[in-house]
């Protein structure tokens, strides 16, 4: 196996190579083709998913599981939107960057370009098999996918026709490849070949990024769990508090940035919490408080220690009374996974301690957490957020697929 | 011992903490109380560093490593030299970036943050510890130093000199420490410490990187070996290939963006060779050509395959006549370390070509591969220069040792 796994990165390292200087033009004229080669393909596309889901079903996953593993029409559709935004994008290859002339005449600055070769390893959604090759060959990256098993059979019926397009437009051929070995050992020989892949991006469960950063001789860059607060201070404006709190937790719990635990100055708790509580009962929301907070509301459940540290991605809320902002900072420090995090004031002071002290990967101050999103920061499609301070932070688009070389031109310089 | 090293990991974090929001003034005052306790604990300083010195003659060290090892009057003015640089250099913390409005109205951009806590382990120089202390304390990062065993005794008088000048500005007492066990299973434990460690810089030979990359789960920067060329063109002035070739060989033969190979187009090779080889020879430099080479400059020595792949690091060089431009960039491709490159050439498409197609940290026309270093490049300082892509490519300072978090002003924003 050891050797399969080598080959397909030896192969993607020397893709990447060609990749490098290839124009704009013929990426886009890549992407429209694979684009096109999926509608082409959707009911052989079809054929293959069914054998997942199937699966699936056997295996007993959730009715929401088996949603995200289908494959349709629609879906099909999303997935060549999502190209077309790409083949939209400008191109981050080739920008010159802070170009400048040092004294001695050297005239030196830094140039885009692509990382090489970027391993994704995903679990579950196969449309990330899509997402994922198309930033990336926009970016000039060969990529090496690797899906979980239980989307086996449509990664590979996906990756077969992305590779379809690839040959017919006689771009690097080994530039989109999906290693179709469900055996998890072919993950941890992946995480070795740090001679041919520049980049790990895991995106799945904490187990599966425990495990990749535990292994990886390859930069990693994590996109862990989200447990995001929504800070209400004692200088809010309580109904925007109400309604951003509202967004944060009900609009779409199930993802990373919706908020898990709301924050609330003890001094606007009694006024607040009321009808902020009763909101979130009409809406379905469980609602688990603190000592301070079940005082206000008798008919709220108990917190126990771990709600604070669970990321329910549920209509399950957990409510905080705290002593001030000091006191809510510290809480997101202690609790927090740094992602998405929010305060509600009209103070200036407060706003700016906020801003400066909370080492989240995005810090809003009167918005909802529900922004950490590559699309919704004009970036146009995202490869996922990170959750780490290297490299890059939060959202990431095709930017964050590259690096940047020094350049210098000069007329015979030398060192004395 | 691994409690030992989480106590120092954990107390980094919590200093990290206080040190994001402390203000440049405050740092550069520390900075400038460390310049002043080194040349108030100079006696001290000198006195341990006899025991290192010593300790290494037992052991034999060649007097190029003694004299790396030394600590003097000298040398102890350049380390404060060194610190007065760093306190002149704009903080980078708190630097807002691209800050725009969208669509929607919120306001968004990113803000430079420090990265956390950074750990150092390095070989043989004592003066890293210094310089590595004050750009990280510089650019708001708690610093844990691993420092070699060769030079201990020095090291904790050094740390302990700075960590007095910690002290006596009522600076959070861990934002500098030192690890004072010389058993290699302190690195090892400190590498597995990702909940508090956010950086890894090793420094040093080979062995000590590929152990650091192959144990850590804390991202690491790679400041890896130099085997840079020099590419003469047929349509290079021969004059300055030969002036900067020198330079590029000559002017600091130990260290790593000095050239180990000169590849010569066929078409020059002739005319440019005798003279180039000739200048290398008075200046002490040892030859190793090709066959091609070997007929032009019959009295070098022959050129085996391991030459094309060895950091000589010394007054030898590796000269090889290739065939065009492609030629040379493959020849860079499969044996550079992808540090330091140089073309000499008048072709417009070739300088070009020989941009875009070397992917190394660095890639000149017409100038020294000596350039790579922080120093040139107008950053003041530098931690060293990172041979990979994530995250910084070439010479590290300030900047490099920040992270960008998002932030986003908004009026009760919600998504929808």
């Amino acid at each position: 196996m050891k050797q399969k796994i080598e080959t397909i990165a030896k192969n993607a390292k020397a893709a990447s190579r060609k990749m490098a200087t290839v124009s704009t033009r013929e990426k886009n004229a890549v992407l429209a083709r694979m684009g096109e080669m999926l509608v082409e393909r959707s009911a052989y596309l079809m054929y293959e998913n069914k054998k997942d889901l199937e699966k699936g079903r056997e295996k007993g996953l959730s009715t929401a599981m088996i949603d995200r593993l289908r494959i349709d029409d629609k879906g099909i559709q999303k997935m060549v939107e999502g190209i077309n935004v790409v083949i939209g994008l400008p191109d981050p290859v080739g920008e010159i960057i802070n170009m400048k002339r040092l004294p001695n005449g050297l005239q030196i600055g830094r140039i885009r370009t692509p990382l090489g070769v970027i391993g994704i390893i995903y679990e579950s959604r196969p449309n990330v098999t899509v997402d994922a090759a198309s930033l990336c060959l926009k970016s000039g990256n060969a990529v090496i996918l690797r899906g979980g098993s239980e989307a086996i059979h449509s990664n590979i019926a996906l990756a077969k026709a992305l590779k379809e397009a690839v040959d017919a437009c006689e771009f690097p051929e080994h530039a989109v490849q999906l290693i179709d070995i469900t055996d998890r050992q072919a993950v941890y020989e992946m995480l070795k070949m740090d001679a041919y892949i520049d980049l790990i991006i895991p995106r799945g469960g904490h187990e599966l990024i425990r495990n990749v950063v535990e292994n990886s001789t390859i930069p990693v860059i994590k996109h862990d769990k989200g447990l995001c607060h929504v800070y209400v201070d004692k200088d809010a404006d309580l109904a925007m508090a109400e309604k951003v709190a509202f967004n944060a937790k009900v609009q779409r719990p199930s993802v990373c940035n919706a908020m898990e635990t709301l924050l609330v100055h003890r001094g606007v708790a009694g006024e607040f919490l009321p009808g902020m509580v009763k909101r979130f009962q009409e809406a379905g929301v469980e609602i688990r408080g603190c000592k301070a907070a079940k005082a206000i509301c008798p008919d709220i459940k108990d917190a126990k220690e771990e709600d604070w540290d669970t990321e329910y991605l549920d209509l399950i809320l957990s409510v905080k009374v705290v002593e001030d902002v000091e006191a809510a900072i510290e809480h997101i420090t202690r609790y927090g996974s740094m992602l998405s995090e929010s305060v509600i004031t009209n103070n200036y002071n407060t706003s700016w301690k906020f801003i400066r002290e909370v080492d989240a990967a995005s810090v809003y101050v009167n918005a909802s957490t529900r922004f950490t999103d590559g699309g919704e920061y004009g970036m146009g499609a995202e490869m996922g957020i990170s959750t780490q301070k290297l490299h890059c932070r939060g959202p990431m688009g095709l930017e964050e697929l590259t690096s940047a070389k020094y350049i210098g031109f000069g007329d015979g310089h030398i060192r004395t």
